[in-house]
């Protein structure tokens, strides 16, 4: 009985935890409530010098500057959560993070140790996931496939309300999914053909590129030196018909590759973020018809939703490590 | 503490548990000890007249049957587990079984009033691939994707030792993943390109019709009027040419299929079911190869294994509901 009384209290005792969001630049960190409210929000440099031997310690002392501005105590913490860049296995131990210079690094642990609270850790994409879950563009659903259309595309998969963390911990990483195999240029990852040449902010410029090159058909997108996503989107909502056929490549590939992913995932929701997604629902004109084409039916009934978290959305996943549910 | 004493019994008490597998032609069943020893097996015919509504109170019967022969108690028994066609949702509800002819069916309410015992059920090729992680060719892992090639692919993905059920009960359906949208024939579901069009028994024999019409080149597949995927398989083990362009193709597919499932899933390993597995291990000749060149390189640890319980895995896997750990 005595036991067990204990149990309880520490369970019910913490009023915050901390959300923490490791990047090659910076590392954004939160301060929640027991609720899920950000109470404050700020940001440290990502140190990487010495084979970024200084980022948790950076962390951990960040937290601890916090924890003593408000007058904490330790036991009103119930944890720290952290994202982080590379494969993240089960147990938070990071295989490997090359643009933060780390090798294999358990995070759960040697932040731990810092500071003396329990901790949890997860891949950047799969927490971000979590976390529009839990207070974005995912909000009331289980299960549910995040692509993040960024400079790469990260995925993130949550099936009953679990991160799919993956044996090698690239779960969900739906963004090297060939889909193309005939494609002429290499992927970042050596493969030809992967999602991400395609449907990252990266692969639409790309995308752009080769079909401005491919006739001289008038276009508001010859205009420009460099064209980026945004800029293709901009001109899709002009109407513009070379836009409209690249936003159509575009959506062919993600909801190829999305429909591909149902198959395996079956997910109530799939939700876009990353700076793709600001370009807004205008995105499933063109997602949706590819996906539908290409789903087996009993896929046809998921919902397509935006983030709603931004870059936030990895404090919020990291803090949901402790505060969800 | 009494009500904590009393379910401490009731956990315990169980001594054994059943197993069914329901079927188009027949129902499958077996009396399983806690340690999952098969203590007993048999089958009854599916009565599908009436909208199949026999076909539970037929089960129910039987295992009545078996109840009274072997003098059990009702609290002997941990429970039944199910395995059915058809969509099945996370509360065991099939959608639809068209071959049964089931519209919606509550298999562990309808099942459990008739028998008085608890019940849970699952999809059919979910249960098994649940049997096949329980006591087959994935023991020993927790995270698996198996593919039951037979007249058509079914599917099944387990994550931490739970079913991927999915939001549609069609998770890990991936015999109809779109693999190649430039095929002329349409796939039984009315899309063209699906996996099951190429690695199941049907989708191997397919091939083989199309190889051998393509030219003369010899092959003893040519003495045969309809050449199966057993005589395809047969044929490679001779080293007969044909026959291995065949088994290429078959394995280009497959392997695609698996590659694209491990973006999502990334297991620790495939299990192959189903006919086409008693080919054996020269399936993986073939496999292996084109899953390699398709998977991000974190996917490429994943192990590849036989199923182990040929047609038993349903009733190991309904079992398992109630005994696996």
């Amino acid at each position: 009985m005595f036991r067990i009384f204990l149990l309880w209290k520490g369970n019910n005792m913490g009023k915050y935890a901390f959300g923490v969001d490791i990047g090659g630049t910076t590392v954004k960190l939160g301060f929640f409530d027991r609720e899920g409210e950000l109470l404050e929000r700020w940001e440290i440099i990502t140190r990487k010098d010495d084979g970024g031997k200084w980022i948790l310690p950076d962390v951990a002392a960040s937290i601890e500057a916090v924890i003593e501005k408000r007058k904490l105590h330790r036991e009103d913490i119930i944890g720290v959560g952290v994202g982080s860049p590379g494969l993240v296995l089960a147990d938070g131990t990071v295989q490997s993070a090359v643009n933060l210079g780390w090798g294999k690094m358990n995070i759960p642990k040697t932040l731990g140790e810092l500071l003396r609270l329990p901790v949890r850790s997860g891949n950047d994409a799969n927490i971000a996931a979590y976390g529009e879950l839990w207070k974005g563009g995912g909000r009331g659903y289980r299960s549910m496939v995040m692509v993040t259309l960024g400079t790469g595309v990260g995925g993130g998969v949550i099936i009953d309300g679990r991160i799919l963390t993956g044996a090698s911990g690239a779960g969900g990483e739906v963004g090297h999914m060939q889909i193309n195999p005939a494609e002429s240029e290499p992927c970042g990852c050596g493969r030809r053909g992967c999602l991400e040449q395609y449907a990252s902010a990266t692969g639409i410029a790309r995308l752009a590129a080769r079909r401005l090159a491919a006739d001289d058909h008038p276009s508001v997108l010859r205009e420009r030196e460099h064209v980026s996503a945004k800029d293709v989107f901009d001109a899709v909502k002009e109407g513009d018909a070379v836009a409209i056929e690249i936003g159509s490549q575009f959506g062919a590939y993600l909801g190829d590759g999305l429909a591909k992913t149902a198959s395996v995932a079956d997910p109530e929701v799939f939700v876009i973020g990353g700076g793709v997604s600001r370009a807004g629902e205008i995105l499933f004109d063109y997602i949706r018809p590819a996906y539908e084409k290409c789903a087996f039916q009993s896929y046809l009934n998921a919902d397509f939703r935006l983030a709603e978290l931004g870059n936030d959305a990895g404090i919020y996943g990291a803090a949901g490590l402790f505060l969800a549910e």
